[in-house]
C-alpha cells in the first residue's frame, strides 16, 4: 500500500466523522487555524525562505516567485481570510423539498458535504489555507497535492492546520498534505475513485487540462477564461471603452480578464478611436483582424491570425474582431469563447435579452465588465474557484457548491 | 472526420437553438413523438422483429429477450410515457438567488440545460426513447449509443423521433442516434469533450464502471445498488420481515432492491424466524456468515465468503450478516454499500437519526423498504437513472437534474 493510499484510506475514515460535525465545531476549529496561523509565522516564513532560495536557483521567473513568496503582512491576509469563512452561513444539513407522500413516506433533501476533495494546485502557498479552510466548513475532507516549489512552505501550512483541528477536537486527517510532489503521486490521487470524491485543479490551463482528461475521479475544471466583449452599434461607445479598459487591464492575469472585442462594423472605427486611448495608457498590443487592422494601423496594431481567436494571453494583448452583425458576434462568441464570462455592451433591450439568452457560458453580462466573475462580487462570499463546466456547479462556487445532497426517508413501516 | 464527429457537431448546433425552444414548443414535439409512436407502430415492430429473430439465433438468455421485445401494448405504454412528460414542469428558464449588488448590478442565477447529453446503453428499445424524450423536455440534445442486439429498433425510433422533431418545427438534430454500435463509438463518445457535456451510461455494472473509469467527457454514474435492511434489536420485528420481503422480493432485478440484511444479534433468532417464511415463498437462497448460518441451519443457507458482502446478486438470493451494534451495522454499510439506498428497521428514535445523518447514501430510510428510491415514488415524474455519485446529482435524476446553470448579469456600466 503507498503512503498517498493510506492517508486516502485515513481521509475517508476521518470524511464519515466530519460529515456530522455541527457547525459550532467546524467554527472553533477555523478559529485555532487562525489563531495557530498568527502564532506559527516565524515557522512558516522560514519554510518558505527555504523554497524561495531554491527557487531563485531553478531560475523562476519574478512572477513565480511573487505567487511563491510568504510575508508577515501576507500570512495576517491568510488568517483574516480564514476568520471570514467562520462568518459564511454552513450550507450543510439544510433540507428543501421536503414533503409527505401520498403513501405517508415523509421525504427530503438534505445537503450534505461531497466527502473527500482532491485538490491539484501549482506553486501558491496561500491556496494550501484558502482551499483546505473552505473543504472544512463544508464539512469536506481535502487531499491537498501542491506543486514541488511549495512543498516545505505547505508542510508547515498543513502541519499547522492539523495541530489546529487537533486542539479543536476534530481528526488531524481532515486536512491532508501530500508529501510526495512527482508526478506519480498527482496520478495516482487522479485514479482513486474508492477514495476520493472529486478532484478540482487550481493553476495554469495546462494542469486543469490534463487532469480532466486523464482522472477517473469526477473533476471539476475550473478558470479557463477567453472571455469577450462585444461592442453593439447600439452601444454607449464611452462605456464600451471604459468596459473594455476596465476588462482588459485592470488584471490581465485573471481569468475573468477579456481577451477579445468584437465591434460592430458599423461603429468600429468611431469606437476603436475612444477605446484605444485607454488601452494605450497600459501599451496593450493588439491583434487586429484585417478591417480592424485598416482603422487602427500597422504601426499600432498586428495582423491576428486564427490562434489569436482561441488564446487566453492573460497579458496586455487584446484580440480585435470586426463582426457584421449581432447573430455573428453571438456566433463567434460560442464558438470560441471557454464557456467563462462574456459581456455585450448596447442600448438595445432586445439585443441586450437575446445576449443573455443565446450566450452559453457562466456568467453572461450586459453593460458591464467581465472581471465581476467572482465569489465575492458575486455575494458567495469566497470562491475555492469558477467552474466553466456545466455539471454539478458553473461560475464561482462558494460552499454550497462544495456540497451534495442525500434524500432522508422517514416512514412506518411502507412496502412497495 | 468520422461519421460520429459530424454528428457530434449537429448536436452542438442543434443545442444552441433547443436551449431557447420555449416549453409550448417542446411539447409539441413531444406530443407529436406520442402520436408518430403510434402510428408507425408496425414499422416499429417489424424492425424489432429483426433484433429478436438475430437475437435469438445469436443464443440470448430469456430475461435479455424479453428486455428486447416490443409488443403493441408496450408500445402504447412508451407512448403513454411521452405524453406523461408533456404534463412535468419545465425547469429551464427559473431564474433563482436573483438580487441587486451593492453596485447595481442586478445578478440572478437561471437554469439552463446541459447542453449534449450522451446516453449509453444496452439492450432496451424503450429507453431509446425515454431517455430522448427526458433530455428534450429539459433541452438538452441527445446522442444515444444502443446495444447491437436493438440496432434495428433503434434506428426506427430515432426516425420516428426525428420526422416528429421535424413535424414540430425542431431540429432534427435534437435527437441522434449513433448508427454504428462497435466498440470504437463508445469509446469515441467517450472522449469528445468539445461537443459533448455529460454522458449518462444506462445498464450493468460493466458498462457504467466501464465508462465512469475510462471517460474524459464528465459522467453521471447510476444504478448499481448493493443496498442493505438493518433490523435494529429495537425493530418492530414483524415490520422489519415485511420490509425485507418487499426490498429483497417485490423485484430483485433492480437496482433498488436489498442484497444483504444486517441483523442485531439479540433478536436475530426471532427476526429470522419470522422472515424466512416470507423468504421462503420466493425460494430466495441465504449466504449467512457464522451466527446466522447456526440460527438457520446449514439445511436452508449456505456459509457467505467475503464476496458476497460486496455482491449485486440482482436475484433472490440474499446475504445474512449478524451485527454486534448499531455502530458496526453502519460501519458495514459505509463500508460496503454501493452509496445507493439503506435503511433500518427501529422504533428508537435516536438510533433512526443517527441512522439518518451517519449513512453516506444517495437515499436513507427508516421504517420503509428501500424499493422506494425511484423517480415517481419521489414525485419527480420520471427519472433517466439513479445517481450514485455525488457530484451534480444523487439520487433519482428527474428533468432539473438534467439541467445547468448560468449568471445572468444586467449592469449600467459597472467596472470593477
Amino acid at each position: 500500500m503507498s503512503d498517498l493510499e493510506k492517508q486516502a484510506i485515513d481521509a475517508k475514515k476521518a470524511a464519515l466523522i466530519l460529515m456530522n460535525a455541527g457547525t459550532a465545531e467546524k467554527n472553533r476549529a477555523l478559529a485555532a487555524i487562525a489563531d495557530e496561523i498568527i502564532i506559527r509565522q516565524p515557522e512558516w516564513l522560514e519554510a518558505n525562505d527555504i523554497d524561495m532560495e531554491k527557487a531563485k536557483q531553478a531560475g523562476l521567473s519574478k512572477t513565480m516567485l511573487d505567487r511563491l513568496r510568504l510575508t508577515p503582512e501576507r500570512i495576517e491576509g491568510i488568517a483574516d481570510g480564514v476568520r471570514q469563512v467562520i462568518s459564511l452561513p454552513d450550507p450543510v444539513g439544510v433540507v428543501d423539498k421536503m414533503s409527505e407522500r401520498p403513501n405517508g413516506l415523509i421525504i427530503g433533501r438534505r445537503r450534505v458535504p461531497l466527502g473527500v476533495i482532491g485538490i491539484i494546485f501549482e506553486a501558491r502557498p496561500n491556496v494550501t489555507v484558502d482551499a483546505a479552510v473552505l473543504c472544512l466548513k463544508s464539512g469536506n475532507v481535502c487531499i491537498l497535492r501542491g506543486g514541488k516549489e511549495a512543498i516545505n512552505s505547505n508542510k508547515v501550512a498543513a502541519r499547522i492546520m492539523q495541530d489546529a483541528l487537533e486542539k479543536a477536537g476534530l481528526p488531524k486527517a481532515c486536512i491532508q498534505l501530500v508529501q510526495d510532489t512527482s508526478h506519480e503521486t498527482a496520478d495516482e490521487l487522479m485514479h482513486m475513485n474508492d477514495y476520493i470524491d472529486v478532484l478540482i485543479p487550481r493553476g495554469g490551463r495546462g494542469l486543469i487540462r490534463r487532469v480532466a482528461t486523464e482522472a477517473s475521479v469526477p473533476v471539476i475544471r475550473t478558470g479557463e477564461g477567453v472571455c469577450h466583449i462585444y461592442i453593439d452599434n447600439d452601444a454607449d461607445l464611452d462605456m464600451g471603452a471604459r468596459i473594455l479598459e476596465n476588462a482588459k487591464c485592470s488584471r490581465p492575469s485573471v481569468c475573468n480578464a477579456a481577451e477579445c472585442v468584437l465591434v460592430h462594423k458599423d461603429i468600429e472605427a468611431e469606437f476603436l478611436k475612444k477605446a484605444i486611448p485607454f488601452l494605450d495608457k497600459y501599451e496593450v498590443a493588439l491583434r487586429c483582424d484585417e478591417q480592424a487592422l485598416a482603422v487602427v494601423g500597422s504601426g499600432r496594431a498586428e495582423a491576428a491570425n486564427e490562434e489569436d481567436w482561441d488564446t487566453e494571453y492573460g497579458d496586455y494583448v487584446l484580440a480585435v474582431k470586426t463582426v457584421e452583425s449581432f447573430d455573428e458576434a453571438v456566433e463567434f462568441i460560442n464558438t470560441h469563447g471557454t464557456g467563462h464570462s462574456e459581456a455585450i455592451v448596447t442600448e438595445s433591450y432586445s439585443k441586450a435579452q437575446k445576449f443573455l439568452d443565446r450566450i452559453d457560458a457562466a456568467a453572461v453580462y450586459v453593460n458591464a465588465s467581465t472581471r465581476f466573475t467572482d465569489g465575492g462580487e458575486f455575494g458567495l462570499g469566497a470562491e475555492i474557484g469558477i467552474s466553466t463546466q456545466k455539471l454539478h456547479a458553473r461560475g464561482p462556487m462558494g460552499l454550497e457548491e462544495l456540497t451534495s445532497c442525500k434524500y432522508v426517508i422517514y416512514g412506518s413501516g411502507q412496502i412497495r
